[in-house]
């Protein structure tokens, strides 16, 4: 046992001292505890990394990795030596910190602080769910633990205490939570920043709280990690650690974020008495995993199989719903359960509740909710609320806390949920780190925001988005959906729900808007098409969201009053046009003509297509929804009279 | 006092209702509690609202506006009827959320939940820092209190949380928060989603905690405030209260954010026996805050002006720092104490670092500090940590809490101070929505980002940042500045540290970059200028930051070894550059010629200027930095192609 934890050890030193570059302390402090993990309790298997009811590990202190990936592959894993080798190297599976859909074994992207604890409560609450929904007397098809590591930095974070606040309310006892505690971070002592009582703090939010007080105890580690399991609260497991412990600087920062040197690492070696070279690892460590966790892992995997195998025998629509799930396949055939209207004049956040509502009845993977806006926004999941004593509840109070909100959105959707978040459109800035890493990891969270413009009105500059579009445009692997009316928005709502790999943000209206016009699924793929349009057209509109409808009307009042021919492009998604050929895009938007964006929000980005940028530069303003829009220039006549004069 | 508190109350349903929008709930609920505060405690002027000793108030649920406004008009603030009428109207003084530098008496804008108690953290650290800094026997020229009024929203939000804890380990005992507790919030009860016990939080994050059990019991208040006022720890008051208290729907979510109505409102001035019309304000409402708030502000008042009269006599030096820190002047003849250097080839981290140590001696103002990150980011203020027994320490150590970091920047700034943080431009994320409210109050804070690109390397996508220069170009009033050598960082330093109404964000590199020339300030403040030139040159790189030596390294190559002829413009700012006038645009950029943009980042708004956009689509990558710079293109060799084949 101790020589498999000097593998993990040494292995992690190994590495970070050929990359010349990583985090030390956390492997020599943290490797007693992960090996205590993974032998003792995960339950996992690298015969199938993805295996849907495995025990999930988020290593939170994504700075670890070092620490994992040495697991990782003592433990099995597609993870040679020579990977190890490449640690932090161009195109290896063994990068800086922790990539999800690019290592196997690796259950989420890590490394900005909080985001790992986030997406375990999102993780632990999905499992939550979907036990209550699927499993069966006889049939814990679904009953795994969802495991954590963190340190002191994740505990500071905003998001991590939001995040715990949940998942205390919701009392998810699967979740255990290990805490690294070393009271050292990376500028020195805990205690330059945090005079925080921890165990009061962790008490307060209604977790389960322990503590490991010796360094490297496994054996009362093994025992709160066993009444962790049994607690039906989450836990929380204090175990102090010496950061670099076993080198010259163990205890202090200097271990943090430096390589050890490979002097150093030969002294050490000497003073374990590790008697093995730079990358070897002793059978005994390889077999150890064997014996323990991988034996335990595919003897759980192989009964879960079969007993899959008779649950779709004896449950056959549960079955399918599952496997649907599984596959994140979502069969449901949108034409016939959502068909398009005619003549509607609403909200388009009006629209997505009622799709929520209508969809969510054929599709047990969709479930979200808001953060203290479902009246507001009506992103509102079916089946009453998620709790305690309604765990197959589909919708959840999240609170006033957006960031974790979009960290347990991302939880779910690692569990393969089809999770939907809703916000208004400002507090998207709340979720922006957790919304990228969504992004990074290639899973299709769907984002869901309301109130989009200065439209908002009253409630002023603080509510009213400007930037955001762009932020979002800017960001890599992620569609921003802006549609222009209630058929628009079944499109959008259907794309992000069939999407895999990219997350989707869909942006809508508080006010209403008018949909005058139908159009098929394939049209509003390519992210932008003619909505309205004349021949021998002298300048063509790009629209978006509430702005069609208004540039729609402005182009059929110039044609009328002016005879000034104008074509209008709605245009909701820039990423999803980006993918078109040139034959399309030059079919929209013919090479020479002249064109200008019509949009509420920032002018940043628009160059690209429009020679001319009808735009807000500025922060909104309080006052009614249509003066304010009239202020911007965003009414019929100041649109109408810009054509006229330009 | 009961018709004082009653005049609060309807005058606040009386606008509500007026505009038809707005939050009754908490002006019903929290108006004793406000009452309470201006007329008992507050000391601060209308005679001179921004007068730099007065007591501040932070409307953390600044949805509560008409509750501030009808306090603000009672207490004699330059509000008048006419202006309570207009609430929420286009150009009013009374938008729909507090706006500071918008309405006098409003101390700060709040509005998106968790900003104001921040906020009113740094200011309290503000306070602290100052009182040590120039207070001497027998002049506490700096002596106030900072108040906050909080709702359960606000407790949930993380930044609020990371906020506290800052607080609590640096014993900010001059704070006070008083936390309106009615159990409700937008979507029905508190319980819905949060089970936290708030008083164990509170506690554990040292703060001195109290209660009011009862609602509108002021007696226990005021004992409850005045015990505040002497605790050396900050404190918590948990204020019960009933949303809506008085009308029908009292205790309910529906007195949240619609108005009651007339027809209610009049029955409530029944049951209530208040006996004034609509906006109309018995006199003794006006008479009793002249009595108790007025006279008591003004007492103060003078006898602060008459303190610091002679404190200018005794301590001259003093007197003057801190005159210009009260005028928002940074008095440092920056070409003497920092001059422009020759060839160096330093990393712009390292060169902020040095900046900072050598302007902090001169200018008291100046103070900041990393969320733990001082270490890799340089950004460390002078004079020891700021601590409970070394309050004029100017270095501030925040935790990894990077939002309530920017939070409590903009605090401090309202304290008139060179506040400045630091961080990996990549945590920029987690501080986007603090960041927005500096833009939005119009007030300069400096927020300082190192590790600017994909040059990060072994790190990988998780720290390297592709979407971030694009998302703070898109936000209105924030200058992004991103400098390309040591004497640029210079220039940019002080343009932020000399604005006035306008944050900056200096964006600088972890690694080492050479300077190869000077400029004169007036050039630098210009945006963009010409760094590398040709006659009949056929091309223009715009650039910034790191990249700048590479296109002039680039175009040399380019000229020598094939005679193409290039110019290289260095692009710090695109905000700086649109505040010239054409004339000066156009000898930049002159029209017709082919431009090309260089930056390692999203290409998202370069389109604007550049017809050709050399930049970073996708997230990055783990490797060393060089090589993950050259795969993505930017490297001598790769760019160099890219010119001879295009």
């Amino acid at each position: 046992m101790e020589k498999t934890i000097q593998a993990i050890r040494f292995l992690g030193l190994d590495m970070i001292n050929k990359a010349n570059s990583g985090h030390p302390g956390i492997v020599l402090g943290a490797a007693g505890t992960i090996y205590e993990l993974y032998t003792k309790f995960l339950n996992a298997t690298p015969e199938d990394p993805e295996w849907f009811n495995r025990d999930r590990f988020f290593l939170a202190a994504g700075h670890g990795s070092a620490l994992l990936y040495s697991t990782l592959h003592l433990a099995g894993y597609d993870i040679k030596i020579d990977d190890i080798k490449k640690f932090r190297l161009l195109n290896s599976i063994t990068p800086g910190h922790p990539e999800y859909r690019h290592t196997p074994g690796v259950d989420s992207t890590t490394g900005p602080l909080g985001q790992g604890i986030a997406m375990a409560v999102g993780n632990a609450l999905a499992e939550s769910y979907l036990a209550a929904t699927f499993n069966k007397t006889n049939f814990k098809i679904i009953d795994h633990y969802v495991y954590a590591l963190c340190g002191d930095g994740d505990l500071q974070e905003g998001i991590t205490l939001e995040a715990m606040a949940i998942a205390g309310r919701f009392k998810l006892g699967k979740l255990i939570v290990l805490f690294d505690s070393n009271d050292i971070q990376l500028d020195g002592p805990v205690s330059l920043a945090n005079g925080d009582d921890i165990k009061q703090k962790v008490e307060s939010m209604n977790w389960e709280y322990d503590i490991v007080e010796k360094p490297n105890d496994l054996e009362t580690l093994n025992k709160a990690i066993e009444k962790a399991r049994n607690s039906d609260k989450p836990s929380f497991i204090e175990v102090k650690s010496i950061i670099g412990y076993g080198s010259s600087n163990a205890g202090t920062s200097k271990t943090h974020g430096s390589p050890i040197g490979k002097e150093e690492t030969t002294r050490m070696r000497k003073e374990f008495e590790y008697n093995y070279d730079e990358f070897e690892v002793p059978l005994e460590a390889y077999d150890e995993f064997k014996e323990s966790f991988a034996k335990r892992g595919n003897h759980h995997y192989v009964k879960w199989n079969d007993q899959f195998t008779d649950y779709q025998k004896l449950y056959p629509e549960d079955a399918i719903q599952l496997k649907n799930i599984i596959s994140g396949e979502i069969a449901i055939d949108f034409d016939l359960i959502t068909p398009q209207v005619e003549a509607t004049n609403e909200a388009t956040r009006a629209t997505i509740g009622k799709l929520i509502k209508d969809l969510s009845v054929h599709s047990k993977a969709m479930i979200g909710g808001s953060a203290d806006l479902t009246a507001s926004t009506k992103v509102k999941g079916i089946n009453g609320d998620f709790d305690v004593d309604n765990r197959i509840g589909r919708n959840i109070n999240f609170g006033v806390r957006e960031h974790a909100m979009a960290g347990i959105i991302n939880g779910m959707t690692l569990h393969n949920l089809k999770a939907f978040s809703g916000g208004f459109f400002i507090f998207s800035d709340y979720m922006k780190p957790a919304i990228r890493i969504s992004a990074l990891m290639n899973i299709p969270s769907i984002f869901i925001f309301t109130h989009d413009s200065v439209a908002v009105g009253e409630d002023g500059p603080t509510h009213e988005p400007i930037e955001q579009l762009a932020m979002y445009r800017a960001m890599p692997n992620i569609n921003v959906i802006r549609p222009a009316n209630a058929n628009e928005v079944r499109h959008a709502f259907r794309y992000a729900l069939s999407s895999k790999t990219t997350p989707n943000i869909i942006v809508l209206t508080r006010q209403n808007v008018p949909t005058t016009y139908k159009l098929d699924y394939e049209t509003f793929s390519k992210g932008a098409f003619v909505v309205y349009d004349n021949h021998d057209f002298e300048a063509i509109i790009l629209s978006t969201g509430s702005e069609v409808s208004l540039a729609i009307e402005v182009a059929k009042k110039l044609k009328e009053e002016k005879n000034i021919l104008l074509r209008v492009v709605s245009f909701p998604s820039w990423e999803l046009f980006e993918k078109q050929d040139k034959k399309y895009k030059e079919l929209i938007l013919p090479k020479g003509t002249r064109t200008v964006s019509v949009e509420m929000g920032s002018p940043l980005g628009w160059h690209r297509y429009a020679d001319e940028v009808y735009a807000i530069n500025e922060f909104g303003r309080s006052g009614n929804g249509d003066e304010v829009q009239d202020f911007f220039g965003f009414s019929v006549n100041k649109l109408f009279n810009y054509f006229l004069n330009k």
